[in-house]
């Protein structure tokens, strides 16, 4: 006997995406009336059946959602995760559901311990963390039907338009926007940044709000990059600093990499200097450093509504409208 | 018809605890012949029968250890609960157990929620956090014969000699003692203590370490006090410190504490006066500041070796033997 035809069989066939297949089933209104007629057809011809029933079945049974919880690796951002898990435990326990943490190594460990979890009823849903552009765990998670939010973006072509799948995240590039707003009214023209290198999504997203800010502004500055790491940051901001002393503040991706800059610049008899991180870590706070306040309270809060809905039951979100399927956080500045 | 009878009854018939009543059951070779036959006379004229296999029936299901994870607060040192977490969770996945996390707001929410999980059969065992001596959570979870490992000591009179359960925890003494015996060897002989106000265990037990180093080394020094709180701490060490500039050096019960007394030293023109904290915080590492390290990977190690002995099973452990029902992680000073 032939295998059932699965969601994928049906995209093939249509030649869609899964996401598509799922939105043609569960939202059709906010698909393309060909498209549809397309993915309906195949439907018909493989004789596809979504199992509605046996989904149910396999969800809202456990009122506990999954999250991997990694090694702690030191580090001064570490603790935005963790008040996200915080927050997430809070918020759900006050809608009757728990939290499981679940330990994973790799993506393809992550896909092993949420099919136990999953084949097992010990989880209604997943909250996904640290997305990426490749993620094979979405792909997973979609054509199992299993619901899941992720905090961070899918980052797609285009996340808010039309989103891979429900996601939260902060709007990184609104905080680096208002950290240098802040450092133009209050310091001068000259505004570096001290970013990552090339090649990661939240670090080109921090960069571009300075970016546009400066451009808005019409003031220009340097961009430096360096790896998360303290001690690298203090110094390449001491050896550009010493280089371009005409800077008159620094906007950072990070907590991390603002109290080199500030180490550095104190260590040039600059301890005024005005440097903004990003995450508002204690360290930040201790030190006196202006920060971008991330509100992770926020992201569990739109996490778990994205996930349970207004009624407060875990639902199968893949057939979202558009207009609800992500949460972007604004985040504050810390003055200080 | 009457109801059965329990340990509780069992421990006031025979005028022991409901421990020693456990450890007749569990492990009688530790219990003096005379209390074990008293408390043998009380199981037999009450006709108390201990239900092992009720009691196997309702472990060892879920794979799941529960722990409470409040709401984020803030603050230098909750990154030590935080790691705590990481590493039982990590260690805990190895072993092929899951963590699950619940919110409480008092111990009576807590043992509402402990008790809905464990007559869901859905944790095998749980791992209290912030114990105190009056702790109703603790004789609550030994009446329902559940098990557990605490991180924090019971803080009862004689917590090695007879532990009232079984704990880990982090010799605090060991760790000042070190931190207080660098200080006199590098800096010099007179040692202030800035730590907590009276009435905290962990506290007491890190002051000690402290006083007893200075006895044994015939110096002396000023204990100063004050709340968890880096402003607080910076205004109090700099009074004291105008007030007593001789001193050579400050030892803290805390990173936020050691901050705030940095901060208050290099306002008085004393940048070098060496400091040292404890928890060893990303903040404390950021400002060059030593600290003692209470290595939560270790207490996370010790809490599941209690908890799933060799044998990697859960297993009821109020019965244990003295020798092996507590674990004292020896802190490392990391001097900066």
């Amino acid at each position: 006997m032939a295998k059932a035809p699965t969601v994928e069989d049906v995209a093939r066939a249509a030649n869609v995406s899964r996401q598509t297949v799922s939105n043609v089933l569960n939202s059709p209104g906010i698909v393309r009336p060909a498209t549809r007629e397309r993915v309906e057809l195949a439907i018909a011809e493989l004789g596809y059946r979504p199992h509605a029933a046996a989904r149910r079945l396999r969800t809202r049974r456990s009122s506990t959602i999954g999250v991997r919880l990694d090694p702690y690796l030191g580090g001064i951002s570490g603790v935005v995760l963790d008040r996200f898990v915080h927050a997430l435990t809070e918020r759900a326990s006050e809608r009757g559901m728990r939290i499981l943490l679940y330990a994973a190594h790799s993506p393809a460990e992550e896909i092993e311990r949420m099919g136990d979890l999953v084949d097992g009823g010990e989880i209604d849903a997943i909250v996904l963390t640290g997305t990426s552009r490749e993620d094979t765990r979405t792909s997973w998670l979609q054509e199992r039907d299993v619901p899941f939010v992720s905090f961070g973006r899918p980052w797609r072509d285009d996340d808010t338009g039309e989103p891979a799948h429900p996601w939260v995240d902060v709007d990184g590039a609104a905080g680096t926007r208002a950290a240098t707003q802040h450092l133009l009214d209050r310091a001068g023209s000259r505004i570096a940044f001290l970013g990552w290198p090339e090649g990661s999504g939240t670090g080109g997203d921090r960069a571009s709000g300075w970016a546009e800010a400066m451009l808005h502004a019409g003031a220009s500055g340097p961009r430096w990059a360096v790896e998360e790491s303290l001690g690298l940051a203090r110094d390449v901001a001491g050896a550009e600093l010493a280089a371009d002393p005409a800077v008159d503040g620094i906007v950072c991706v990070s907590d991390a990499l603002a109290i080199g800059a500030h180490l550095a610049a104190t260590a040039l008899g600059r301890p005024e200097l005005p440097v903004v991180g990003f995450d508002n870590t204690p360290a930040a706070e201790a030190l006196g450093i202006s920060s971008v306040e991330q509100l992770p309270e926020q992201v569990a809060a739109g996490v778990l509504d994205l996930l349970m809905g207004a009624t407060g039951n875990v639902v199968v979100r893949q057939g979202l409208d558009v207009e609800t399927a992500y949460v972007l956080v604004e985040p504050r500045l810390v003055v200080r």
